[in-house]
C-alpha cells in the first residue's frame, strides 16, 4: 500500500508518518491489517531531517503543479493532505494563500480523480473557518464564517473534498483541527504560533513573545491528540463517516494567563520571565476572530478523544521531546 | 458608469438590464444618480434578442478565458455575476460546473481586483447551499451543507465573494436566491425548471412533466422579487452591508399541488390536464435536498420584500409575459 503526505516534513506529518512506520501496516475499519510498501513524504520545505527507512521518500515540489503532483500521487491509496499556507502568512500574501490552499488542493483533487481507485484522503481543515461574531459556544451545526483568506480556503476545501467524496471521485474526510499546542521547533507564520512559543521557549530558559492579552482565550489540541484523530480519521470507513464529511474535533479551552500559570506550576517562578508582552493588533484581532468554546458531538461519538487539561499537555511536550528539566523538583 | 452582467442575456440578466435601461441612472446609497454610459451583457449564449440601445454591448464569450473577461470588464465600475452552469446540467457534468462557477468566477474576481477600483459585486447564490437533513426552518445562521455539485460551487462562491470583499479588492455582496417561478422563455438544465414549466405550459395550452410527488415543498421567489432584489443589493452601501456579506432572501414556500390548485383558479380545469405526472428520483432527490422554509430576517432588515402568495406570482406572470387568455372569466 502506497500513502501520500502533503505538507509530510511539517510536524504533524512527521509524527504521522513516524507513527505508520512504527506500525508498519494500516488497519481500515472492516479490512485487514495490510503492509505499507511506500510512504511518499511530499513537502515544498523537506527540511533536515534524514529518513533511513527504505518505504520513505521524500519529494520536495510545489502542490500546485499538475505534473510533480501526478507522479507523487500515482497509485496512491491513502493520502494526507496536510500541506498549507498557514493563517498569517495567507494573510499577508492573498496570492501564495489561494495558489497552495485552493489551486493546490484542486489540483490534488483533480490527480487522485484521475486516478480512478477513490483513494481515501484525509483533508486538514481547521477551526478558523469560523470568525466574527460567533454564538458562545460554537457546534457542528454552526455556519462557516471565515474572516481570514486562511480560513476562506479551509472552508472552500471541506466543501469540495466533500463535493468530490460525494461524487465517488475520493473517499475524503475533513478533520476541523483545533489550534495545536505545544508544537516542536520552531515558530511558523501561523498566527497561533505563540501559543506555542510561549510555554516551549520558557521550558528551554529561551525568550518568547506573546502579542495577545492575558485573558485571551483560545482553543487547543495537544500534538499527540492531532494525530491521533489523523489515524483514526483515516481507519473509519465510509460507512461510519456517513454523508457529512467534515469532523469538528473536540479540543480544549484555556487562557493565555491559565496557560502561563502551568507553565509556573510545572517549571518554577523563573520560566514565565523569559515571555516577553509585547500586544499586537493584527495578531489580537486574528485570535479573538476564532471560536473560543465548541461542542464536537460528532466527534465525540465517533470516538474522537482530547486531552484532559493543559498540565497534560505541557508534561506530554516534555516527555515527547525530551526536554530537559533544568526547574528544581 | 460601465456596468457588466454577466450572464446577461439569460432571463434575470434581461430584466435586470431593461430596468436599468429604462431608469437610465444609477442611484447608488448615499450617491447622487449616475447616468449609465455602457452596459455590457457577456454571455456564452447571446440568443436571439436584438438590443437597439446604444449603451448596451452584447458580448459572447467565456468567463473562464482571462483576456476576454479582462476587455468586458476593463474600467466597469458595477457586475452583476449571473453567469451559471445550474443544477442538473452540473451535476451531469461535473468538469463544466467547476469550470464555469468555479474557475469562471476566480477568473472574474482576479480580472476586478486587478482594476484596482474596487468595484461593487452582485453575486447569484442559491439556497441549493443546503441540502441533507436540515432544520425545519433555515435562518440566516444555518450551516452551509450543499448536495449537489451546483451548491457546493454556490457556497463556495458566496465565500471567496466575502473574502475579496473584505480584503478590498471588491464590494461584494451575495444574494442567496429562492427558486425563481415562474420563469419565462423555455425550461433550461435547473433541477428546479419545472417548477416553472407545470404553470407556464398549461397557461399556454402546452404539456409540461412534473417529475416531483404533488406534496413536494418548494421554496420560491418570482421574477420580479429577484429583479428588485438584484437591485436593491446593488443600492446598498458598503455600510448597511456590513461585513457579513451573503443576503439569504426571503420567499414562498408552497407544494406543487398548491400551485397547480392555483392554475386551476386562476385558468380554470382545463389548464391542470396540460401536466403529465412522470415521477424522476434524481429530480426529487436533489429537489428534496433543498431547504423548504427560512427565515431571512436579514434581508427583510435590509428592506428586501418577498410576494405575498402563489397566485399573485401567477397573475403577474400573465401580465408581464402577456400571456393571452384563453380561459373563460
Amino acid at each position: 500500500m502506497k500513502i501520500l503526505i502533503t505538507g509530510g516534513t511539517g510536524f504533524i506529518g512527521k509524527q504521522v508518518a513516524d507513527q505508520l512506520l512504527r506500525t508498519g501496516t494500516v488497519a481500515l475499519e472492516g479490512d485487514a491489517p495490510r503492509p505499507i510498501s511506500k510512504l511518499v513524504l511530499f513537502d515544498p520545505f523537506p527540511g533536515e531531517h534524514v529518513w533511513t527507512d527504505p518505504r520513505v521518500e521524500v519529494v520536495a515540489g510545489d502542490i500546485a503543479d499538475p505534473q510533480t503532483v501526478e507522479r507523487v500521487a500515482e497509485s496512491v491509496e491513502i493520502v494526507w493532505h496536510l500541506a498549507a499556507v498557514v493563517s498569517s502568512a495567507a494573510e499577508a500574501d492573498f496570492d501564495l494563500g489561494m495558489q497552495t490552499n485552493l489551486s493546490g488542493l484542486t489540483n490534488l483533487l483533480e490527480t487522485l480523480r484521475a486516478i480512478g481507485t477513490r483513494p481515501r484522503v484525509v483533508n486538514a481543515s481547521s477551526y478558523a473557518v469560523f470568525g466574527g461574531e460567533l454564538p458562545h459556544t460554537v457546534t457542528d451545526a454552526t455556519a462557516l464564517s471565515p474572516k481570514t483568506s486562511y480560513g476562506t480556503q479551509k472552508a472552500i476545501g471541506e466543501l469540495l473534498v466533500a463535493d468530490y467524496s460525494r461524487k465517488g471521485f475520493i473517499d475524503g474526510r475533513n478533520l476541523r483541527l483545533p489550534t495545536i499546542a505545544i508544537r516542536p521547533g520552531k515558530p511558523n507564520k501561523a498566527a497561533s504560533t505563540f501559543v506555542s512559543s510561549i510555554i516551549r521557549e520558557p521550558l528551554r530558559r529561551l525568550p518568547a513573545v506573546c502579542p495577545a492579552r492575558p485573558d485571551t482565550l483560545v482553543f487547543v489540541s495537544s500534538p499527540r491528540s492531532a494525530c491521533e484523530a489523523m489515524l483514526r480519521a483515516m481507519n473509519l470507513s465510509d460507512r461510519s463517516i456517513g454523508p457529512e464529511r467534515t469532523i469538528p474535533l473536540p479540543g480544549l479551552t484555556v487562557s493565555i494567563a491559565e496557560m502561563v500559570a502551568v507553565l509556573e506550576r510545572v517549571a518554577g517562578p523563573e520560566a514565565p520571565q523569559y515571555i516577553e508582552w509585547k500586544p499586537d493588533p493584527q495578531i489580537q484581532r486574528i485570535i479573538d476572530s476564532w471560536p473560543l468554546r465548541v461542542d464536537a458531538s460528532r466527534a465525540r461519538a465517533l470516538g474522537f478523544a482530547t486531552d484532559r487539561n493543559f498540565e497534560e499537555i505541557v508534561r506530554a511536550h516534555i516527555e515527547d521531546e525530551a526536554v530537559p528539566r533544568w526547574w528544581r523538583k
